[in-house]
């Protein structure tokens, strides 16, 4: 299979985590090919790559017979299926989605486009006050998994699943954001948890 | 069950639209009891109702042993779990929640919050550059989904399924947002399509 993405991106990291979990450090194992893709320079939005996703976003898994699929979520859930990183039961299944439209909706809205405008446009001032704007979402999101995550481990009780993946990622990088993660002890506890795990990959 | 929620809610439509195909018309069958939350009033700020859902969002569906679960498109896909309108098979089943994250990232926000700011809050000054910005990424939404179905009955190909409940929630009102539909003519026949299909439930 082949994986399109950008590896400043979180969305495309949450994928390269899950595989390596689930390929316990076998770098062949899945076999996949990485396809960069240059947000910045505008690659999402060449019509080569319109064509294989006509939302224009990265990541994109692209199967060996050719189906694709888009939205880093989707993919994660694809590619956990059947592993231990993907509850089998059909409420617990639904509360990692719930978890995850939380990231897609409340968090990465403003966490991860904070960031964005901060570190790779380097805070122009056309957008500061948007950045500004972003703060206050980015601290609800925060605190919302701080009160959870003060009683339990992962965010589905005690496992680790691809809902902590998805939050993971943007998340760990929240700083590059303004978001101060000290304030936020149980969220800066979950995180280093993370880090811990056999097999855990560093965004590159 | 009990099912927290504002009946002038796309969201919040969804579950309502997805209980009456699964019920056939059999009002009872679900027994679901209905518990109304009045946005516009702040009620889901409210501290009782943050203790149930401390991201303060409907709707919120409480199972009678008292578990707990957010997000419209999470709730879909727990509720559908067995049923026609959620595939068995993992990767179409990826590709409902590809188009149910697309909803809730590429088309709700831009969509059900200009709706929000035209009707509900009566296009206050104050707001009408957000209404106008939301335009441009509200009509790539209705393009993209339009482009898609020229060349499908429904979201996933042949079937009907949860994605279509998804995405018609905020897309058959969308002109309520100022999007003119009847530049999307397929998107406008897939609707007709729905509002077609037997036990079909009306938004109140």
């Amino acid at each position: 299979m082949k994986l399109y993405g950008d590896s400043q991106s979180g969305n495309c990291y949450k994928i390269q985590l899950l595989l390596s979990f689930l390929q316990g450090g076998d770098t062949d194992n899945y076999n996949y090919e990485w396809h960069p893709v240059d947000i910045l320079a505008g690659e999402t939005q060449d019509p080569g790559f319109l064509r294989l996703n006509p939302n224009g976003k990265i990541p994109l898994l692209v199967l060996d017979d050719g189906r694709r699929l888009s939205e880093s979520n989707a993919i994660l859930n694809y590619l956990a299926e059947g592993s231990e990183y993907l509850p089998s039961d059909a409420f617990e299944r639904a509360k990692v989605l719930q978890w995850q439209f939380f990231e897609q909706y409340s968090h990465e809205p403003y966490i991860a486009v904070a960031r964005f405008i901060a570190k790779y446009l380097g805070m122009p001032e056309a957008r500061k006050t948007e950045f500004e704007s972003k703060q206050q979402g980015g601290l609800k999101a925060l605190s919302v998994m701080d009160t959870h995550l003060a009683k339990h481990d992962y965010l589905l009780g005690q496992d680790f699943t691809i809902a902590d993946i998805s939050l993971y990622a943007y998340t760990h990088v929240a700083d590059e954001g303004g978001f101060d993660l000290s304030r936020f002890p149980a969220v800066s506890a979950w995180l280093t948890r993370i880090t811990l795990r056999e097999h855990y990959l560093a965004m590159p």
